[in-house]
């Protein structure tokens, strides 16, 4: 693709009406190298994309289309699947992937363990034999076999969130892994535009409140992940929590430090992974992650502070779930597929207030 | 005072035109027994109260007074003082507690030992006499105490919540206490209302951040409740969150359990404590506290869940930080000390939505 | 009833389950005069309430029962119905009312000319003999015709805000009925607690819509009352806007004045109408309405600005909806008919913040 | 400037702490032909940029430098002055307009007659000679006379929404100059980063209420504006309302049709003026405008009903209130002044949810 500049990069979304396939819409209409070729859609078959997003009024008034994979595939260089649980695997074939490249923001190839997918998920997966090919799209960590990939699992929010956190100390076998809890604390639209009375404004407006206690699907994907980077098997407990406000994941993670170690120490660490890293932001000693200081950018902004006292490591990440949590990584692994510059079309500045 | 229920019991309010002291004025004229004679305020003084406060308008247009604590004595039967760390331990004399029953909503008397306190506080304490005499106001553990007592120390809004929620357990010994991870989430007036850039609007609203971290002058209050309760020192973890909303505290607790337990088993300690406890609401098995379902009330709601997993019960607890965190805790603590029915005032409904 | 206290008043409630609902049932509860006898549902039966509502746990656990009038009349003294349009009229008869005093919150009963109520409603009217025997349950207007009523129309959240604060002028032919604008603005519980995407809370939080813009079927109801205060035909503009929050209407409304008329002479026509009112609070010079200081209360504030420039007055009026506007007058309109101190259980004070 | 586009525009901004400028930092960052050469602050000085706002890390982390326009005029070559009322006319010389151009986004110049700024402001005018030289930036209706200006005064948020929401009307004589009522709404970032208790996040959070009722100062300047459309003197009523969000103003204006106008005779005149204005969006028939349908973005997206029975034409505007009513509009202005695409650096497709 690099050197032909003069042909755009054809890209088509499945699931374009959800809250990551809109994001997806509005960073590629910003992207200078791609052009949306398709706006799938279940629910708004035919109606004009702008009249079910009025912020794309005048930007995007194509109409919507189906979700036929297939006929996609022929025309787009690209897909997105921001479908539901089951749907990409159920509808993906392998001859697609020699057509166009895949890039699904479903759980669908996150789990390398078919039997602890369709545990956790209750799905009965449509395309196992796809697993093993997939690779899982967490830039800052598996960049280079993102390169050559015909079919990406992108990450989910949460997972995003907290790997990129404690990636560093488990890579360097700095924490007890053991001994990881998780405390994360999400925005309302990671809960999907589904009609659910669970979701309505006064339900959710001025509460908090844990959910998924010890079930949400994302911890073995988070375990997986840490494994890996550890190199032995990690059991955590992960605990989300709706928090009203439209977009954001704090994740707060608690760990036992192996030895007593120094701020600077373990700043450095963190310098080695993230230092030449674009969208992991490392802050300044005592400064934490907020949600706001990333909304609607793709940064992790991510700290720890040692606490001396019961000899454990707090490590805080902030994402915007929609972003770096879904559609903006989806994108910087696009980018990276093709060649671009990682960040081309992600160098958004957090909007404030 | 029982028997003589002709006589209103008079109250004073140091600290009246916080939000604590707003709630405060709102329980007790709603409450049979009490009557409030003065309003004090430092800021607003010979201003009506309800010139402060626009929903008191034609129920406490009373001008508001000043602060002098050995006045108010003579004059008052209970004097709550909602003011900052100092003011209390500062103005008070012995001589005023054989006028005046008080009610100290701030962290002056909740620690035993002195130097604890003036380190976590950065303040010297102005009157270490009487920390021995006050009273932990945690009506629920500490019942047989309040009723005799001259001096309450109210107890913080996060210790509430969160020594509530890990009580049972501690005090029956089946978690390992060096294990406790504590992740509060707090509405903003708990911040106070001091005009303060950070709690702007705009700095708050869809945002959640972490502060204080391994700092937080709570985490020696809780650790303090949590030894007397499990009989050995506890050093614990404690995170809290700003979240977006007015009022409402979520504490998330972690803890290792000594041995394998089953939900059953642990739900029957929780009865054993809480089974006859007007303000401490055990959910049913997978219902998990949300912070909108006790707002506005004097409400503990508390659930658990355990993770067989990995071994560790989650606690959760929910209060709203105004009432049961403050003024509604301060008010049943005076019920029990003045001999009324413990929920006088005190029985309204959660207000939803 | 009155002189028989040992008697509660055995009360029932068809639409137990939406927001207006669950306020009634919150008043109810605390109401010394009140049982509930009839937690009427259609989407939860046998369902416990409190599992539809968790702050109502240990406190209504009931489980829910059908909406059938005709068996609810058996055995209550009155029955609210808080139900969609066209339910009421539906499934009321005449005989019904001979056992049981219905107040009915939907606006099937609102408007004296069926025409009128088919035509802006889209409804056929099911039993149009009872609309002339319906009295309109603005209790600060309409209180004497109250007392002896069977059959209350309870007015609408907007008619209340709107008629409350214009009522004095109208009443009083001090402004030109043919320049009326009112702009108004609700929280989002006045739009129900159905599941729709338009009232999710990613949909509504962070922005400020107008919605039936001159076609809300508030309006007639509105005109009606107007034009009786004033005695002539009275036509508005109404625009009613959606605001992020659970609670609260705010009416400002604009007319120009027959005359020039001072601050002062307005301020003594509202007094004279509302000096003596509960509810109704009459703020001081420029002093406005916000809702925040009547949330939970059944108050409604009112002030109003003349603008010399302009010849014109801006009334300003605000109620919570749930309340004054919903299920605090239909308890008021209860209080009136059976005898009670009309403030009896709505006392409550408002709660801020 | 054009033909020279090796050399970026050096831009400085006085009071680039505040919301204003920040959302210029914000913009300008992204603008392909813009350097920022000064971050001046009144309250920051030699802080990093980055620590006041933590959405700029590792992106504008220079120091903050003082408010010397003087200074500023020899290094840069553009200003802007996002400050306090009084500021800018108190700081400019008409000497600094020979180096460097200035826009103003302070009300300073946006008043002609100085008596009526003088009366409305409070304040006496230091510079009246510069009022005649300085253009009203509203760039859709002046954008001849902003191509050569020196001194550009920013408008005001609400009467950039009111003004252009009203214009066509207003110009092609349709609408009763005398029966103009505006009610707005704006989020609460319109009223600044000042550390005042009625900004608090508590305050303002879950209510709504009207502010500056007769007396607000943006009242002369869109009477200004309509007035020379119109030809004729206007005065009419505004009120403004603060809504819990962050950002967003939606403005509702009420009028007197001269005569029956079909909707798409109105539509037409509409049509006439903004069809090919890139930042107008007239939207279709019976959609009306939300504010989050243009956060983050330079949009006016305006419609209007017809009330065939009031005989008022109602018409909606929204804008985002710190993009096109503060920082869009002022880049936008520097983009016509400078010879760049009007639209250069403000193409960001609005952020939902």
């Amino acid at each position: 693709m690099k050197g032909m500049v003069y042909l755009m990069v054809k890209a088509g979304i499945i699931g374009s009406t959800g809250y990551a396939g809109q994001e997806l819409v509005r960073i590629l209409l910003q992207h200078p190298e791609v052009e949306i070729v398709w706006y799938g859609s279940r629910s708004y078959i035919d109606k004009k994309y702008s009249e079910v997003f009025g912020n794309m009024f005048q930007i995007a008034d194509n109409a919507c289309m189906g979700e036929d994979i297939k006929e996609l595939a022929e025309c787009a260089d690209v897909i997105f699947t921001a479908t539901p649980q089951g749907f990409c695997s159920a509808h993906l074939c392998e001859s697609f992937l020699g057509q166009a490249k895949v890039i699904d923001l479903s759980a669908d190839f996150r789990i390398k363990d078919v039997k602890k997918y369709e545990e956790w998920y209750g799905i009965k997966h449509q395309s196992p034999k796809l697993i093993e090919e997939a690779v899982y799209g967490l830039c800052e960590v598996n960049r280079e076999d993102i390169k050559g990939a015909r079919l990406i699992a992108n990450p989910g929010c949460f997972p995003t969130c907290t790997v990129l956190s404690i990636y560093p100390l488990a890579k360097e076998g700095l924490i007890d892994m053991d001994t990881i809890i998780v405390d994360a604390k999400s925005g309302v639209s990671g809960a999907g535009r589904g009609a659910k009375t669970a979701n309505l404004y006064c339900e959710v407006n001025e509460s908090i409140k844990p959910y998924g206690v010890c079930t949400h699907r994302h911890t073995p994907e988070i375990e997986d992940q840490l494994s890996y980077a550890s190199g032995k098997d990690v059991v955590i407990n992960f605990t989300p929590h709706l928090v009203p406000m439209n977009r954001g994941i704090l994740a707060t993670s608690y760990a036992k430090l192996k030895k007593e170690l120094s701020y600077q120490e373990v700043k450095e660490v963190y310098d080695k992974y993230y230092k030449d890293e674009y969208f992991v932001r490392v802050l300044g000693e005592n400064v934490f992650p907020e949600t706001r200081w990333v909304e609607g950018s793709n940064f992790t902004d991510i700290n720890f502070k040692i606490d001396k006292r019961t000899g454990r490591i707090i490590i805080m990440g902030a994402i915007d779930n929609v972003v770096k949590g879904a559609a903006g990584q989806a994108v910087q692994n696009m980018n990276i597929m093709f060649g671009f510059e990682e960040n081309t079309g992600l160098k958004t500045v957090p909007l404030f207030p």
